[in-house]
């Protein structure tokens, strides 16, 4: 009922709707991200602000900067503030544990401590029913443990809810990035942070990954062919690939040297924006499959090539690393040479 | 808005309210306990189950069940069946620690471990915002916090949330002593339990302990003289109950002597409920002060021996715990001897 009231409200959601639990684009088609920035209130991450994190990092920045994965931001200028002054900033990310070597409960211990717990009661005192009814869209139906979530995503953006990791540094920086779709968990957070006396997190925000099929279907976890996974063999990533990934070639050689594939859908060249490092190739591929001189099966076998390396590196690198190290890595402990 | 949706719903609770926020007797009168067991479903605690008590255990119940100061249960029969059998059960008690020397932060490392975690997601997975609002009259404008907090209090129910406590125990009863006003979170318990495959919690249910200015008084932490404090001295004590504690009798000796003092609304004779142990002195004490042969005088003389005792005794064994002990005592540990 409240979530129909919002929506009336809002208007545009009906169109299409982003949130941690729901990803949908208006009628089929693809999320319009300029539409989520004015809603969401939040600063698109422009070329000149990637041109000072490369000026201040004397290098090229990471592919998902410079190729617009990341797409919008909040008060990341002040963290490069921070950079450039010479001061330290934490990353807060939330990838969650993708296999059994590293379960959940390797990182409760380390959530709840005292003051990560002080933090959270904190925050909820601060949010009623009726303001997460208004960022989230819960409904009176939806179960409590929804509710209650929104301040344990919240706390790790303070540094003071991890006093061993940062004593004495409550007014450190925490740079945030993420999907988009986690903006309202954030957003949450800003408004309360100076209410309990902390700094707000800044944030650099993405677009969504896309599934083989095609930017308007889901990955999902029912169906192994939506998505490559780092356990896949090479043998999977190449018949996943060629047989599920959405081509934007035409539907003959012909037409095809006539009118070039269609970029803006073609899901090996999604891809390779992801993944390709070298930037002169990229260019190459998208112009020469643009053209038509180039064709769906040479691009696909581009992919399947970047995607075999990056996930045999990833296999061979996991191979290495033992439970020792694990458990070292996730051992509560502070970090001595953070603040040297 | 829900609030008042329920109440209307409800009908007497426009009279009196009783949950863990808010105790209101009917036109500032007194809480008529009869209708609470009514309301909230649960039994009386009658002279029966105190006898069964008293047999099982060869020795007079402890005063506070045998005076009805804890008047209602659930399931307080099945713990009697457990404890016949010579079987376990297990105390979740929620007394607040009342000082510096056990602080919160205490609790925090044994509460907030991983299964204890698990269990209030588990528990919080299968409770709407409706259904908290119909058990504690929760509103819109409520803060999250509160709407969080009682899977927080459910889940020391289950033995699997102490794994370090009652490993491989997951079917171990629990016996709650509490007051009446916490019967809303239990009810959402036991209510959820059999939902995720665990025993409810038994509880026993007392009534309120009044303050020093009668019944319909609340014992304020704003007032210290509503209430008698396990710091005060003997003579804080004596000035207390001569002062402040709300008297029964008649407004002159004369009166008095013709109508005798009204015990139900008198706090001396209340307090000696609680803290006599002799029946028989109770019960001479009722009947010589009721029939106006005994002045309110003389019987918060003996309230203010009773309280003074009872207060010097807690001084003493207060005084004869170290750090040491508090550290031992609060430590995550297993208890071996408990299943042997």
């Amino acid at each position: 009922m409240a979530n129909e009231q919002q929506k009336r409200e809002v208007g545009e959601e009906e169109e299409q709707v982003v949130n941690p639990w729901e990803v949908t684009a208006k009628d089929g088609g693809k999320i319009d991200y300029d539409k989520l920035i004015e809603k969401f209130g939040c600063q698109r991450l422009d070329r000149s602000l990637v041109d000072r994190v490369e000026r201040l990092t004397d290098r090229p920045a990471h592919v998902f900067l410079r190729r617009g994965v990341f797409f919008a931001h909040r008060d990341f200028n002040e963290i490069l503030d921070v950079y450039e002054r010479g001061e330290k900033f934490y990353l807060y990310t939330g990838r969650g544990p993708s296999s059994e070597a590293l379960h959940l409960g390797h990182l409760v211990p380390f959530m709840f401590t005292n003051v990560f717990y002080e933090n959270m009661v904190k925050v909820a005192k601060c949010v009623t029913f009726n303001k997460v009814v208004g960022i989230f869209g819960f409904t009176q139906e939806d179960h409590i443990g929804k509710i209650s979530f929104p301040p344990v995503q919240a706390v790790p953006s303070f540094p003071s809810s991890f006093p061993h990791l940062f004593p004495g540094k409550d007014q450190l920086r925490c740079l945030i990035p993420c999907a988009i779709d986690q903006d309202p968990y954030f957003r949450m957070t800003r408004d309360v942070a100076p209410r309990i006396g902390y700094q707000k997190p800044a944030l650099i925000e993405s677009s969504f990954f896309p599934a083989l099929q095609g930017e308007t279907g889901k990955m999902s976890a029912s169906d192994p062919n939506s998505a490559i996974y780092v356990t896949d063999s090479s043998k999977d990533i190449k018949n996943k690939v060629n047989r599920y990934a959405f081509s934007g070639g035409q539907d003959s050689i012909e037409n095809h040297r006539k009118y070039g594939a269609n970029l803006e859908v073609d899901i090996p060249v999604k891809y390779l924006n992801f993944f390709l490092e070298d930037d002169a190739e990229l260019e190459h591929i998208k112009k020469e499959y643009g053209a038509g001189r180039m064709l769906t099966g040479e691009v696909k076998k581009c992919l399947i090539q970047v995607l075999s390396e990056l996930v045999e590196r990833h296999r061979q690198a996991r191979a290495a690393v033992t439970d020792e190290m694990v458990d070292a890595f996730m051992a509560v402990r502070p970090l001595p040479n953070m603040f040297s």
